[in-house]
């Protein structure tokens, strides 16, 4: 019936249509101790959560990403909540990376989710009718949808007057290939990913004492209704009658109580039909107990070729979907029941499949990420050996997997707690959309990228942040005042603060003709507009001429008009300041390495860019070794080639800028409240209810007063303050700057 | 005293500083009819207002300036001032532009000026002591301060041991210096600016009966106090007693009742000597009858080298300073009261002074329009028929300057309100600024120029605006989503807003791979974020593989990723919406010529862009003849060659965007409310408060209703929306704009 969806596709060489496709995923997982005990612990986030919840039990988390374009965001949302999720359990805590549960307690001892009282009962039903084991059972779950673009294209070009114009009904047709396909291949999904082996010795004495692929994916064993809780899925009118049928019978308490291998979803079970089918939610895999997530990039990759496949394949016959349903059924419980140990009794079928499959990735063109986890699957047929399931057979010991699990689960939560700066799943994104991202997360926010590019998340559906904190708390004239450092230096001047006295030029003639009169003393020059340190030049002694005109042309390049100011000696520092409130203080040390008397200045570079803190993305930007390294060397008498004597700090920079490689360290406890106050007052001046304000001061702990105001020089404010510097410096305590920020913006 | 000045200052090559100052300027002027009677209506600004209030009379007005550090800011703000005064003026009244009065009417009918009780009564008793007829001169005052730089030089190279380290001392003995040689010399002012040769027929009979150069600056006829009031101006101290003695008998009301050609301004009368002079106040000048604010850049020039001379030529010695003074003010007096029809009396000394002048401003390296106005004045005393006074002569009709003065206002008037989109003095900055200026004046706000290249003002002391409406209205977020257009579109999107299909591309290849399946119809390509119009190419049907290429290249050398997407054919529309309110629609025509069949295509746009309301810092941007233009010409089949038939419109661009020469075509009363509420909808959707909304519309009287939503689609939403595009559309009604984002922006 739908046998042209590849020809049509060839024809108009939009072979690519098909491996488009929009993704969910939802991971179930037991909390346990380092035991392997049950967790006795609340879910450590506020419900409702967008993302985490409790399925069956309070110790199993359920995580459930949005729904997204590409199989690869969706992937990177799951690493992220599963990363927010290990982060946010308590110390002795971890995520049990089994489909079967760890030995479980008694029966009383299970604490049941209650999320409402109706919630409590349905769960209490359940556990009644198909005992709390296979309640305790976790699994991924697979949300797909067709291409919208893929339906209408075929839909335009080929079956409108087979379907009597009629798109839905098409688009239902479609899903139904899928739907009754997937089934009759399941067979090697369990084969392939098949990892639940055997269960705990308590589980239940039902369970067969030899190790199978799959007891999770068996229909013997596994999550799944009593044998008269049938539902065809010859069709969906077939599949909405004997599901509704089962409900109005009471033997399900409603659709989320049918546990198939494949779930159609759409407005309601009542109209499926008529509004279409949105969706199928695919239940059969395993936790993967070799990935981070429960699940592999790898996995989803091939999942993603598979279905492609499946809808291009031939249809069931309409008359035979019976009998190959039935025989299908049978096929997955020969292979979820066959022991690992050796090759599957489906071996030739098995291989027919992969062989076909490949056939069909190079016809059709698969991207090289579907064609490659092709190849990874393709082994494992080869050799059975590189299935899960044996290789869990090989981790047994005294005939539990417990220690295996728990070693797992540990790694999982060491690496998702290691570098806390960093939100695994988005460690492409700037640093401080990473942070945003994972307090969002671990809050409960619901979040979108809008561009991951450019770092612009919207937040709990209508906060929009952009990168360097630029949230709705500043103003559109406050942001322009603060990147003109002209009108900067005039609205502080206004407010009482001191600034470095200078004076603006738009060509380089004009202040050399002035140079005279301006070098008497260190002067820095900068573009009148510029961020992130481009085109500053700091002379801590009167420059030469010559070295001055270079500066100017740097900075006219940057910008249409510079800056020459008097140098203001004394240590930088950086106030982060919201709503009023100083959340951090921390002293910029220009970009540095400190010599060990052996090593030349740029391997000591080599080795410091290499700190995990200290990169792309990262919450210190590497050092620079570039033609301003060179100049600013030379000022200090010094150059590349040298060896710093040990303990020796050389300046790669001497503006002290973060991104420019500056250095971090934290003084938030340390400064004198009087700086925090002029900090404060910067910002007002600016009207900023966020802002960076960097502060030369001599002395930290020796207090600004109105007598002497000197001691206090502003240097910039910026609207576009980096949060990661602080939640992560150098030295020095974290503070938790984005908490404060989200803290500020969610209240108002 | 103080005659090592110049000195000191050539010595360290600092001669520059002695051309600083501050200025300010007042300059009164009757409010008349266009028959010459005094104005019965009150002045057209709310009082009080911080620049233009009422002098003696309620029909004279003075506009005071603020302080600036440059005399040409000084004199831009009195441009401006006058303009929105003059065109705040009802129809039929004009500014009478000289110092002596019109034809007065009886005491009686003198309407006095009373901001308050006490005003009022201060200002009847000196209509009863001096005459009404005297209140009612008008003259130009010039605020003078001193450079503090040249002042602080001074002090600590030279003046600081010989001053006790008094630098208040020091600083008052300046001005007095600066005072006596201004006393000293008036009568060269007098000879070069005097400007009231006779009086109106029935200003008084003691007025001489032959022409004289200034009844206004002379003691006997002038603006003066009564013979017994004198002051001494031999020292501060002598200054201060006597003033303070004259109040103290009720001689005068205070220091304001003191008509000196220069009074000292400093805290209070009482602290003049101790906390010491701010500022002199020079009260000398009359107004200028040929210069539209009544003085001249030129006068004000000349008056800059004058001061710095005073400087630097030798001080008064102490103990001839009542001689030179008493001598000083006959000389005036014998200048003053000279004939304007030939030699004056005093041509040696006058002659001998402005060699003196020459000499200094060649020594002391006058900056060159200083010198320029020097040699105007020197022209001036080599031929008194140069000096305002005879050419005033020249201009006398029955007796009467009555007709001259009529016509002199007249023009100015003309002048002020021709270019109502433009604001004299600011023609230099962006017409959004000068829009807001002249209304900011208008309203009676303070405004500094935070940033003039910038186009950043600052109203009320706290409103900070910047270019393009940038206000606090809206907030960083929103900007930077509406610039990011990737972001616009997904939130469009949320909000249910149809937006034109699109993909982005960061690679030329990546996008020529997709070309064969993009290329089915007209195609826009622009970069991901940018502004103006850059690198947006539009083909209104299908491209070929080439031109897509080239589009694609120019849009990714803009920015680092590019959108395509679906041309929607249409006519393109701005809203400006303010605070969820259309404030104006403007249909947006590309670039454009209509043809006359004689002329070149390039003729034709050399005419248009010659249209005063079009081109740099005007309304209309100039229409574009670039590379751009060809391709799009191209696109049409035409080529820059072509003579367009009559009334035949060539497009020079595809794209409909004001900043490449677009026209603004109003039609707000036109545009069906549908389309308003999409375009509210839109700035809410981008949490914007301001914004300039784009959207192609079929027929704008066709009502878009949620059947056929893509009767409207939203091309892009911009933060910083033009207003002079509404204020001075090229056809249509203008749309105070400005007014309601003002209105908008203060009354939060």
């Amino acid at each position: 019936m739908l046998d042209q969806i590849g020809t049509q596709l060839k024809k108009y060489q939009h072979e690519a249509f098909l491996f488009a496709g929009h993704y969910g995923i939802e991971k179930e997982g037991q909390r346990v101790n380092t035991q392997g005990d049950l967790s006795q612990t609340p879910l450590p986030f506020t419900q409702p959560h967008p993302y985490v919840k409790n399925d069956f039990a309070q110790a199993q988390a359920e995580v459930a990403t949005d729904y997204f374009d590409t199989c690869q965001q969706t992937f990177q949302q799951l690493q992220g909540l599963d990363a927010v999720l290990l982060r946010a359990l308590p110390e002795n805590e971890i995520l049990w990376p089994l489909s079967m549960p760890p030995a479980l307690p008694s029966a009383a001892e299970i604490k049941i989710a209650a999320p409402t009282a109706a919630g409590l009962h349905y769960r209490q039903k359940i556990a009644r009718k198909y005992g709390y084991q296979m309640q305790m059972m976790s699994a991924v779950h697979v949300n797909f949808s067709l291409s919208e673009r893929l339906m209408r294209f075929l839909f335009e070009v080929h079956y409108h007057a087979q379907f009597n114009d009629d798109y839905i009904a098409f688009h239902n047709a479609a899903y139904l290939k899928l739907t009754q396909n997937y089934l009759r291949y399941r067979y090697v999904l369990t084969y392939l990913f098949g990892a639940s082996p055997l269960a705990a010795a308590n589980f239940s004495t039902a369970v067969p004492d030899h190790l199978v692929r799959s007891l999770h994916a068996s229909r013997r064993f596994g999550y799944v209704n009593r044998a008269s809780q049938e539902v065809s899925f010859q069709s969906i009118t077939a599949y909405v009658a004997d599901l509704q049928q089962l409900i109005d019978n009471g033997e399900l308490q409603g659709p989320r109580e049918f546990y198939s291998p494949v779930r159609l979803h759409g407005n309601s079970l009542a109209e499926l039909e008529s509004a279409g089918i949105h969706y199928l939610e695919l239940r059969n895999l395993d936790i993967d107990p070799y990935a981070a997530d429960g699940l592999s990039a790898t996995t989803l990759n091939f999942f993603r070729l598979f279905l492609a496949y499946l809808l291009v394949t031939p249809s069931v016959p309409v008359e035979q979907a019976p009998t190959v349903l039935v025989q299908a059924a049978a096929q997955n419980e020969t292979v979820a029941l066959g022991s690992p140990l050796g090759v599957s009794r489906l071996q030739p079928q098995l291989q027919e499949f992969m062989q076909s499959l490949g056939k069909f990735a190079q016809d059709f063109q698969a991207p090289i990420e579907l064609q490659q986890a092709l190849q990874t699957m393709q082994a494992r047929v080869v050799d059975y050996r590189l299935t899960p399931s044996y290789r869990l057979s090989e981790e047994i010991n005294g005939g539990s997997l417990q220690q295996f699990a728990l070693r797992q689960a540990q790694t999982f939560k060491q690496q998702a707690i290691a570098q806390p700066y960093q939100l695994p799943g988005y460690t492409q994104l700037a640093a401080d959309s990473q942070l945003l991202l994972a307090n969002a997360y671990q809050r409960g926010l619901a979040v979108r990228l809008l561009d991951e590019q450019a770092g612009v998340l919207q937040l709990a559906e209508h906060e929009v942040i952009g990168p360097g904190a630029s949230t709705r708390l500043n103003s559109q004239t406050a942001v322009m005042a603060s990147q003109n450092k002209l009108v900067t230096k005039k609205l502080l001047g206004q407010a009482g603060l001191i600034v470095p006295a200078g004076a603006e030029y738009t060509q380089v003639a004009t202040a050399m003709a002035d140079f005279a009169d301006l070098a008497k003393q260190g002067l820095v020059v900068k573009p009148k507009r510029g961020t992130k340190g481009q085109g500053i030049t700091v002379f801590q002694t009167a420059p030469t001429a010559e070295l001055f005109k270079v500066a100017l042309e740097r900075a006219l390049t940057t910008g249409t008009s510079a800056l020459v100011e008097n140098y203001v000696p004394g240590t930088v520092y950086r106030f982060l300041v919201i709503a009023g409130r100083v959340c951090a203080v921390a002293e910029c040390m220009p970009a540095n390495v400190v010599g060990d008397g052996r090593q030349a200045l740029t391997a000591l570079v080599v080795r410091k860019n290499k700190q995990a803190n200290r990169g792309l993305n990262r919450p210190l930007r590497p050092l620079p070794l570039d033609g301003q390294t060179d100049f600013d060397l030379q000022q200090q008498g010094l150059q590349r080639s040298i060896i710093p004597a040990r303990g020796n700090q050389v300046n790669l920079r001497l503006a002290a800028t973060f991104a420019t490689g500056a250095d971090a360290v934290d003084v938030t406890a340390d400064m004198d409240a009087s700086y925090k106050e002029v900090a404060v007052a910067a910002a007002q001046a600016l009207q900023l209810q966020v802002a960076g304000v960097d502060i030369v001061i001599d002395n930290l702990y020796q207090p600004v007063d109105a007598a002497h105001p000197e001691l206090a020089t502003v240097l910039s404010v910026t609207a576009r303050p980096e949060l990661a510097v602080h939640e992560a410096p150098y030295f020095g305590t974290a503070q938790p700057v984005t908490a404060a920020l989200l803290d500020q913006l969610l209240t108002k």
